[in-house]
């Protein structure tokens, strides 16, 4: 672990430039047993639909039913060990999720700020694992301030999801599995693609790539292209709140600690849209058996439209399956509208075949 | 391989007793790097729903989306090392995809028999791997009566799916990787379930665990209990046709072989009715975040069933995942009928609660 992480508020200019995937190779040893070495999935018929070789790390099964559990774990571990009696975070929902069960392992309190159009799934599994959930606005800055708020008024210490190198570097260690698999395996991947939201799995992937000749690629949604506009700003800006079928991804803003390590060292950033991420979805639902939330969804479009033309092997980091039965239905439903889904659901579209030979 | 496979019609009485657990070694050599080593898969949520340790070997995600690729591949290459210029089977879907699958490996073409109601999904995927497929009624016996005819009209050779050592070696696999899967991961399985329709998958269970000490639990529909009539009758029996959310366990009678193999082994035989199969398919869906079809859901359901009242470890076969999007939308769907799901789409019940805490 960095020595220099702080209180999860850690700036970015100082902590990043320290972290290495030397940090990523200690995340894991600490992690070894406490989290679940997740499979890495082929399927004969994403390839004939898509027309390039998938390598799916399935973190939809993981504890906690997203990747996120493995920055938490090492954070909450820090805190516990520094003196904390309990937690806070902000998250779309399952970085709360994962500090939930984190602070449940030590038997400390959690505390929870998810925004107010937060996945009711993910708002449910956080109160199963014993945890407080307040809401605060839609935009990312409102829960920030009700983060401070709550640190002051109960003396809870924040685990930030994007901005601390702990979290970072766990979040590094799915990626870092993603390649060794592969490379057991006898597969050889020249890419590989994460989804962007807050921003801590595309900085976790390239710790993780940095020693590999394997290019990191971002995915995130054409309506909150927060790496996209920050790579042209030079720097992290708002994007604004538009709505997007993937809750995990609508932070809208990256973060500083991310953008530092992801600027230098990814080879591209794509943008798919909403129909793309649906039928991503419904794809790996109906084809490779898994249930992926949209997150997970926007990687694998994003890995397709990366690797148009081009014959490579690709890495998707599904990232996580924490989804509202109602939006599964909506996808295996002709057009169905639902309620949950939001606005975009109408524009689910339905491939007409189940796919190309399989094999 | 045993020696004395024969054409595929084998009778049991000669070949069962010949059949051990190195015919399963021998399989499991044949079919290296042929066919995915399909994870087993925990999840902190179902073992908290039901209250019992799972281990699930995840054979939804195996090449042609169920384990029955394994048996099929070795009979194919056996026929066709034998001459074979085409090959012939019937089966409710599954074997059929396998079958057209390890037909195309080697460039021959197979002609498939199923029923009148078969899974729209699986004739479909058999079309795809460019085999040919023929309609017979709903009941067993008029598909091997069809499979005769074809045979005679054809010459092709007939892959049996029940009564092939091969088939039945080759299909032991699943069990022997799951086996051996936990005991890597520092489990200790007291039982392996699996579902019964014409039994391929409990000879091969209990072939492949009689070295362990491992109860080997057959599960069944209760709609269409084939294996425990045959316990009762201390032969095969037809139990007719009913109906069964479960399509691959529709055969309404087990297989000679596998009953030859299976009714000294099995340590129980437990039937489900077809509200559990479903609850269990929808639990897997959501809180496994797997699709599987309804004959792999009844292994599910069989196991938390077998496991009531007892602190035990259960290996559950997750035998396949070949199902209609419109069968997972009625699950997802409170209560919502479909046209494809049949007449028990009505029971299907609804469970208030996500579960319990994960971990």
């Amino acid at each position: 672990m960095p020595s220099d992480q702080g209180n999860g508020a850690t700036r970015a200019g100082t902590s990043a430039v320290r972290l290495s995937h030397r940090d990523v190779d200690r995340a894991r040893r600490a992690l070894a047993g406490r989290v679940h070495r997740t499979p890495v999935v082929h399927s004969g018929q994403l390839t004939a639909r898509y027309g390039v070789r998938l390598w799916m790390k399935a973190e939809n099964l993981q504890r906690g039913g997203s990747f996120k559990l493995r920055g938490a774990l090492l954070a909450v571990d820090r805190l516990v060990a520094a003196g904390s009696r309990g937690v806070l975070a902000q998250s779309t929902g399952n970085h709360a999720i994962a500090v939930a069960l984190a602070a449940r392992e030590h038997r400390i309190p959690a505390m929870l700020v998810l925004p107010s159009d937060a996945s009711p799934v993910k708002v449910r599994r956080i109160r199963e694992a014993g945890a407080e959930v307040v809401f605060a606005g839609k935009a990312l800055a409102e829960r920030a301030a009700a983060v401070l708020e709550l640190r002051d008024r109960y003396g809870y210490e924040v685990v930030d999801p994007y901005e601390d190198p702990v979290v970072v570097a766990g979040q590094g260690t799915a990626t870092a599995e993603l390649i060794e698999q592969v490379s057991a395996e006898g597969g050889r991947l020249d890419a590989v693609v994460v989804p962007v939201g807050g921003g801590s799995a595309i900085a976790g992937a390239c710790l993780a790539a940095h020693p590999h000749d394997v290019a990191v690629v971002g995915a995130e949604p054409e309506a909150v292209p927060a790496l996209t506009a920050a790579m042209h700003a030079g720097k992290p800006v708002s994007v604004g709140g538009f709505y997007t079928i993937a809750d995990g991804l609508r932070p809208d803003r990256i973060g500083d600690l991310p953008f530092e390590l992801a600027h230098r060292e990814v080879a591209a950033v794509v943008t798919v849209d909403e129909r793309a991420i649906a039928d991503a979805m419904r794809a790996t639902l109906l084809h490779a058996r898994l249930v992926v939330e949209p997150a997970a969804a926007t990687a694998l479009a994003g890995a397709v439209r990366y690797a148009e033309g081009r014959r490579i092997e690709v890495g998707v980091l599904l990232t996580g399956g924490n989804v509202e039965p109602d939006l599964l239905a909506s996808l295996l439903a002709e057009s169905r509208p639902t309620s949950t889904a939001g606005p975009s659901a109408g524009y689910i579209p339905w491939t007409d075949s189940l796919g190309g030979p399989q094999g």
